[in-house]
């Protein structure tokens, strides 16, 4: 494999595309066709979420560069939920996409290298490409994530400016006349500049919110190196446009996630009895004729 | 059930002890008695790991209120360590042990539902009582959490002051005067506040490190209703002495996480023949008498 960040741009290039279909599997959102009675027993809806994620995968696998499982729909159906998230990502290493588990995972020392032998690089137990992680536990929290992500030729995600409204309580606080968003980014930078790939990235990437469309731009400034996972777009209230300023002159340096507005497309009107792969298809691709028409990257 | 932190009192009272035992699974220091080879497959390092901790369990339960299993190592091995730690969380409700899951989970809106319903509580899918939950995200990714465990009698530790190291770069940061740990310290007291239980502590807990013991002591006189769990006992290098600010003055409020001190007891010297079990349940005897000689435990 060669170095992530490679593998994420030549991909990009390749499907001129940065849109990281999110797999958000949700019982009460599947199509009808797939989805298991609400007291079904957590196998069969886990096994639900397999064949459904399987399926996004099959109909988005030429207009995307990446895919991002969400940790969390997949926990809450305990053990049985894991067993099909770790089909999930092998379905979508075979289809050819990279794989960035959504996980928001950290902790101290020696645990976070759990997480990060667990989840870091198609070797690890997993068997994804990257990993989202939180950066709250501070610098020695987050190397032995790039650490093993440089030695695997994975990434790593931290989170600096998130989606939510709530996120400004503690991001957006002064602190030496920056807000603490800023501080954690130009961290996650010098990790990124320390490990550059042949593509100018590092392995330590960072996610910031579309919602937030001029931080966005001014992150993308100081941060030359770190390549931008962006939440935030379609369901949440992002717009192509609000993405631009994520992206380098280049057309590269972003992906951009949709989960929601993709992979349950089938219940949009439009989409209305239509067969629920060809609306999530059809949904990806005018996600991606807006990234082409409104961000730098329609000049790949 | 009653209110967690009820709960959570009357086995620290019961006991005598506000010893909690981390179940951190690591293949290279399991007993020889259960370690499986290095090149051992997943599935059978899972099966060693919840022979392991359930053993663990059986030899400490009567000296312990809960137990906390860290997430990450069980992750570390894949779906198959995933179906461990269910077992693992299973065998030690049944030994009449309280559960929190060292998960450090968070996200945003809808996705925080989906952790806190598949954590908390024992009609969740793990079936446990408390998870840890990380803060970075703010208010609206806590919210969640605090409202399902009022919802189900459970309870949740947002890290605060954590007890590594790093943790000073981003929590210790000044932010209108105080450190940006006070300020996150001061939401969790809020959350907590608002949804105290008969022993007077609320849902939302707070993890707060052994390893800084003005700060532990500093945050007790300003959380009055909020549950600390104190990592960096032992093994990290804080002492039950240096816990003892993190009590209030009925010998509450607090529990005190030993992992590695513990469970890995037999390849202590002292040790050194003795069966695994015995040596644990020593090493947690031992921990015990230190919080009732140094702690206002030793009230109770």
């Amino acid at each position: 494999m060669p170095h992530f960040m490679d593998a994420l741009a030549a991909a990009v290039r390749a499907k001129r595309s940065p849109l990281m279909v999110g797999l958000d599997p949700r019982l009460a959102s599947l199509p009808d066709a797939i989805r298991p009675e609400a007291e079904a027993p957590p196998a069969v809806v886990a096994e639900s979420f397999r064949v459904f994620c399987c399926g996004v995968v099959d109909a988005v696998a030429d207009l995307t560069p990446i895919v991002k499982p969400q940790a969390a729909f997949f926990e809450q159906l305990g053990p049985a939920g894991m067993g099909a998230l770790g089909a999930v990502i092998e379905h979508a290493r075979a289809a050819g996409l990279l794989v960035c588990v959504d996980g928001k995972r950290n902790d101290i020392g020696s645990t976070a290298e759990a997480y990060a032998d667990g989840w870091l690089g198609r070797s690890s137990a997993w068997g994804g490409d990257a990993l989202t992680v939180s950066p709250y536990l501070g610098d020695d929290s987050l190397e032995p994530f790039t650490k093993l992500a440089a030695e695997r030729d994975a990434g790593v995600f931290v989170l600096v400016k998130t989606s939510n409204p709530g996120g400004k309580l503690w991001q957006d606080r002064q602190i030496d006349g920056r807000p603490l968003y800023r501080h954690v980014g130009e961290h996650v930078e010098s990790l990124a500049a320390a490990a550059a790939a042949d593509c100018g990235y590092g392995v330590a990437g960072a996610v910031v919110g579309a919602t937030y469309p001029e931080q966005l731009a001014e992150l993308r400034a100081a941060m030359p190196h770190t390549w931008f996972l962006i939440p935030g777009f379609g369901a949440q209230g992002g717009s192509a446009a609000d993405t631009a300023g994520g992206f380098d002159a280049n057309g590269l340096g972003a992906v951009v996630n949709s989960s929601r507005g993709v992979i349950f497309a089938h219940a949009k009107p439009e989409h209305a009895g239509r067969d629920w792969q060809d609306a999530v298809r059809a949904a990806a691709a005018e996600a991606v004729e807006q990234f082409r028409a409104e961000t730098p990257t329609g000049g790949l």
